[in-house]
């Protein structure tokens, strides 16, 4: 397991309130441990015009969730670091129809060489797995590589 | 020049109403022409929590405006298809600090080789370049694949 400083109720209602699509997607962050994040939306704000899952809202959540599995990774053991999105790659599997889900997952080896490489040289670059699911399916795929930097001072 | 059925007016109008997300985001499609399609969005509901533009919102522009300009380019030509993204790659090169636009495009002969293809198997992919930029810049370049299929009959 690890820990974070906030909650991830907090830790959502942060994000919401400085990134209003999230606040449409009505995205939540809902379990986070052993190197995972899982973050949820509804359907509906999310459809489309065919009626399942909107392609830039698949792509946005998981998006999001490897921003925010970096985020909360990084901030008890590094501090706060700007983590932005570099480069991504989805593969969409099926259509989603009902509520759907992104886990983001990060190896235990990968985050920790990462830490070793912040220690030395305050950024780097981390590439995240994302599965978006809904009722344990698979709806896509998504591969994305995160830019972490040292936050400007003010 | 390429002519579509109905106004862009009344295609963002339905594209919003339809997909919620398009909405919040405060999209439009504002040029379309020369196998070419321009879609504008303002800054505001778009923003990060490091005030520039969420990378969810320049991958769901770019996811939209690739599907869109495959819509546009079959409407009038073969009928209504259900057009749906399969996969993506996107590269973000720069943040965006004040409203940005997408513009997708497809080859001449790419279209005019896939309206072949449609017309013998009712159904294909096509392959769609689109590049986010502000003030002329670019801030992304994404490539999408679109699965084109027939309606299902009701």
């Amino acid at each position: 397991m690890n820990t974070i400083d906030i909650s991830l109720d907090e830790f959502s209602e942060q994000a919401r309130k400085s990134i209003p699509l999230l606040e449409a997607m009505e995205l939540r962050f809902t379990r986070f441990g052993d190197y995972r994040l899982r973050v949820d939306v509804p359907l509906e704000p999310n459809i489309n015009d065919k009626r399942t899952g909107f392609g830039g809202s698949i792509s946005a959540l998981a998006t999001t969730a490897g921003w925010a599995v970096v985020s909360l990774l990084l901030r008890p053991r590094m501090g706060e670091y700007d983590v932005m999105v570099a480069e991504s790659h989805i593969r969409y599997l099926a259509p989603a129809t009902c509520n759907f889900y992104a886990i983001a997952a990060v190896t235990e080896s990968a985050i920790k060489t990462f830490y070793g490489l912040l220690e030395k040289q305050h950024q780097g670059r981390l590439t995240v797995q994302v599965v978006v699911e809904q009722d344990g399916k698979q709806i896509a795929v998504y591969t994305g590589t995160y830019k972490v930097a040292q936050k400007p001072s003010l």
